[in-house]
């Protein structure tokens, strides 16, 4: 199975909360078994948590970590980095290729990120070169890496569980 | 041509700010042609409006709209509504059903919605039955329904235009 975990660097304490949390949502959800955070805080930390801890699956997240570092160790141990940015090749023609790694770092940024990030990473990937938002940028990259086959995802030892309905709220509790 | 407008609705000034400009700013970048904003925010709109003009296109944003009137005018002039709900029917079995309609009101709620929704709603559709964001849900289903072409798009009279790079920013201006 492929490894993907998501980088998030840039985030400001208090100001980024909100979208942070949903860019490690997204993440989970959409297929990634965790998250770096190169930050502290715990607001984020127990808003996934709790999710994770309700919803099933095992999405780890880790905060106070050094991106360089996560960056270092990550593609010492064999795996690439995939850095989204507006101004990256387009995710339509390498996608082909960061599907043959079994083992994928995706950066996530917010605002400003720095700028040896480019050269760090191992692909500088575009999800259309228009300014919208992290999380989406990387729910997009998500679902082309994996052809929609997360979407499919079980998340095991779920406390509760969505029963698909056209019309009304259904879920399913232990 | 296929018509796709987003309705944004349950946004509480200050508080969603940010979260609404980015489901505006991913809406015009995969592929949508305008918002309907059920609230007043003039910073959404200064926000979006202003990365509309720099990057080009003619995304439309509309806020102080009654999301129940909204719906039925987009019913009463021949389009389909699709609620974006975690409650919803997957995504996967219903996307070629939507596609055959060429009128297509998404909606986007944020935390709380009125139950309403679900029986005014063409489609109640879910992009996994997993908690996330309105922001990458709207992005995946976007993707989704113009499997991918929406990446190819250019956008008419852009001030400033990234040229994709596979290491650094590149960008032309007029």
């Amino acid at each position: 199975m492929i490894e993907i975990a998501v980088l998030r660097i840039g985030h400001r304490p208090e100001r980024d909360q909100r979208v942070t949390t949903h860019v490690g949502l997204a993440a989970r959800a959409l297929g990634a078994q965790g998250m770096y955070l190169a930050a502290e805080d715990k607001g984020v930390l127990e808003s996934i948590r709790d999710v994770a801890d309700r919803w099933g699956g095992d999405f780890f997240i880790q905060d106070r970590v050094s991106w360089k570092r996560c960056i270092r160790d990550w593609k010492q141990s064999g795996g690439v980095v995939v850095h989204l940015t507006m101004y990256g090749e387009r995710v339509q023609d390498r996608e082909q290729d960061i599907r043959l790694h079994d083992r994928i770092l995706i950066v996530v940024g917010a605002e400003k990120v720095p700028g040896e990030i480019f050269g760090l990473a191992d692909y500088n990937i575009a999800i259309s070169g228009q300014p919208h938002s992290e999380i989406s940028s990387l729910a997009v990259f998500l679902d082309h890496l994996l052809q929609g086959t997360e979407l499919n995802a079980e998340f095991p030892q779920a406390k509760i569980r969505v029963i698909p309905s056209p019309a009304m709220k259904r879920t399913e509790q232990e």
